[in-house]
């Protein structure tokens, strides 16, 4: 679909110069542009790409000589990536799923279902469930009874709601999300050796045979509005009550949060985070990819984690943290700039001792 | 369903004391039950939720006194969590597959299904397979050519069982679980810069272009009896020999065990762990979120590992194991504590250097 | 289906001595085979197993002397996992799908099927899908509008391929693995705390609210030739270029890759790895299990990363890496020497300090 740039200027309340008619059908990096592109070049180092590109048209860095640059039209973003967001908004088709209900799908009678949905083949709807308006589900997705979800979804495909889970808005499932399995809650008849070292940090007086009984887990899932969970993450349902995620919080892969965690508001949790059982992290916390955080403990507010962190214990508000077992994110650096020099460290200590030794030898004479 | 106390108290095997005839239709957490809930409050600090909420009846801590709590009845536990366990398997209603087989079904005439079985919409059953039972299988999941299932096993949604997969009785598969993928086993025609370092310790005499020759899996997957598997996660199909699991052991979510690995009985292998290929963790192993282990090495039994513990190498029988390389919990602590005061440490050595310098020097003199 | 000896040897392009008549219909570890199987020694340590069981021809390590161990034919194998992979691909079945296409399917009849398809039941094919010749395509698959694939591909059960997706020949999609989910990018209004710690190394100035706003992908993705992707791994679309993955590079399981990304040429891509977005890896590269690499930046050609690793930034080509922060495979060993020793190394510096202290008292006297 072509969009002239007054349109798109305007969409993205950014100041645009030059032919403002001039009719654009697609974003494209700088050097690949063909003639119907709007370049992207948010950085003067995109430079040279203009050049070489075919595009009349750019989205340029704030105070580009765009005319010099051999283009028609500039839209001028002073934050590159905000203007990325709503540019790609615009120019984004969506997955096709066709409007109505495909007749390969088993939704029960019982399920409500808003108006404006398009709900794609080989989908399963159970007892009870009520969705909002223009829902768009894609093939292979299945909601379980009692469930509900709110306007203007999006399940990608293969995506599984689970028994009474609640969706709010606007919320954005990617393939394969798993929204409300079972918890991973087992207990040993005695004392089991996992609740032993917890008391004494490793010791274990003495290993008996145990066997892990499971407990059901009776709570569900209930996400805000403005969630979205990515590819083949797995939140699970709460023993009792629900494992929660708050409103805006967004959700990348293959990420585990446990049995009983509630996650706040506006937060990030990059590819392969996982969150162990019945954690609480507040409101616009950040973890980044292949974090964990153990069960049982609180991560406080706009708390953000490096790559990697190993959060083990509770983490106060604001900390930025690294490395594992976490630290505060400069005192990991100097530990680290520390740990590489120990091994002539070392060196150095062992040559003081035999300094040390020599003069004490020679004192005592 | 209502449960009156008495036959709660009878079928978890506990004490009841007030109004056994009292019945309730769910559980809660005390703050937020209602009339009709049973509260669980297994510890001293659940008491005020108990006074603001609405129950009549309680699951308590031993020794409570319940009468001066508001209750009616009450139900005495004293291990909690075991209690939970079995009050949580009766309130569980479990997730609604209607008994028979789904006419929109692709089941293949020579698999064999025992009686009692529910099997959902779009479900796939290879030539072959046999399914003892009671199964219960929820939309979407596939069953390949050769696979055997013992009785009473639920399989949630997606579930991917691979050709001639062994499953022992009470299997419980969560959504997207994968059991019976290719094995991950490439070779070069050549010695591989992998194979190399692997002797040299992380030297490269020449670096060589290489290319991966696939070894296929002709292995497959065996579960022992009382297994679980998490969502999303995958257990890979053995070279020759299947890769297995032993009986009451328990996967969490987005686990990886590679081709050939051997568990045990009774382990439990926590979110994000990965196994890789051929080796053998022995019986009631327990590893925590995102532990990973080397191939080839063996794990002794009731060896506990603490989230994101990396074993590299082989750990011996009921060792507890903390860190990156892994290395005794309490080595790990103690290590650890060296390292955050190493900067200081520094900066001691340095001016003990200068003192020693000058101490050296008067002496000379 | 059963093989002589004389073309399993004639197939693997390797040597074999005795009955080469004799014909087998699979293969097995040695102490487990039967008559009917070609038994795998390819080392001296199954020399007991061969002699334990019942095999009459087996694969046997160069210089074995056959005759005694009881076999009546040996093919010889230098290099044994090379001929593993030859023998491996000659005996392995492949999944049962039946040729043609099911009629239990959904494809748009724009879409354009190369000859030779075998296509299970419940599967869907998007408008303008065109996929080369003797595609093999399992139940639950999905592949959405737009998307091209090569010849010869396999996918398993439940492969969702995304929107415009490019794909080359020979590839293979394990269970649930997703190519073509959104990346995950999203930018907020302000400057957020993760960019303003980016230049601080962790130091906030001021916590201020922050919400996101979503950068969709305009974007998808290209794959080589004969790449394989593991059950349930993710590779995101890119924002406007295609993240890509070069000819001959392999996947495990549940591995991540983010939008943008760009990986070379026969790399080896193990378990639970994770790699952030706009990320560039060479050719040859090779992530042992659960490594993690950081946003935006470059891993040369040739690296090899170990179990772990956490590259947070560039690495140069050829290197061998291990730890968090990756260091050199060597340096880490020698660091984590030194780190065991240091908590006895801190107690001689505090006895060396009280040794110079009075040492020093002593000279000022």
């Amino acid at each position: 679909m072509a969009h002239t740039i007054r349109d798109i200027a305007a969409a993205l309340d950014a100041k645009a110069e030059g032919n403002l008619d001039l009719a654009v059908e697609g974003v494209s990096e700088p050097a690949a542009a063909k003639a119907h592109h709007l370049a992207l070049a948010m950085d003067p180092k995109y430079a040279d790409g203009l050049s070489s590109g075919g595009a009349r048209a750019a989205v340029v860095w704030d105070g580009a000589d765009w005319k010099a640059l051999g283009l028609e039209a500039a839209i001028l973003a002073p934050r590159g990536r905000l203007a990325m967001a709503g540019l790609s908004r615009m120019m984004d088709p969506g997955p096709q799923i066709a409007p109505g209900i495909h007749p390969m799908t088993v939704i029960d009678p019982t399920a409500v279902i808003g108006e404006g949905a398009a709900i794609g083949p080989f989908v399963t709807i159970g007892a009870g469930v009520v969705i909002g308006t223009n829902a768009r589900i894609a093939a292979h997705s299945s909601i379980a009874e009692g469930a509900r979800i709110g306007d203007d979804v999006l399940l990608l495909n293969g995506v599984r709601i689970g028994p009474d889970v609640r969706i709010g808005d606007r919320f954005i499932g990617q393939p394969g999300a798993s929204i409300g399995a079972d918890g991973f809650s087992f207990v040993t008849p005695e004392t089991s050796g996992v609740e032993e070292i917890r008391h004494t940090l490793g010791t274990r007086a003495e290993i008996r045979k145990q066997q892990w009984v499971r407990i059901h887990s009776l709570g569900s899932v209930s996400l805000g509005n403005d969630v979205e969970v990515g590819a083949n993450s797995c939140i699970d349902r709460g023993t009792i009550r629900n494992t929660t995620v708050g409103d805006g919080t967004k959700i990348d892969n293959l990420v585990h949060l446990g049995h009983n965690v509630t996650v706040g508001k506006d937060c990030l949790l990059c590819a392969l985070v996982g969150v162990a059982g019945s954690t609480r992290i507040g409101d616009r916390v950040v973890l980044a990819g292949q974090v964990g955080v153990s069960d049982n403990i609180f991560v406080g507010d706009d708390v953000i984690a490096g790559g990697g962190t190993k959060i083990l214990s509770n983490a106060p508000a604001g900390r930025v943290l690294l490395g594992y077992p976490a630290v505060k994110m400069d005192i990991h650096v100097e530990m680290q700039k520390a740990l590489r020099r120990l091994p002539r460290m070392a060196e150095k200590v062992a040559e003081l001792q035999k300094t040390v030794s020599k003069l004490s030898d020679t004192d005592k004479i």
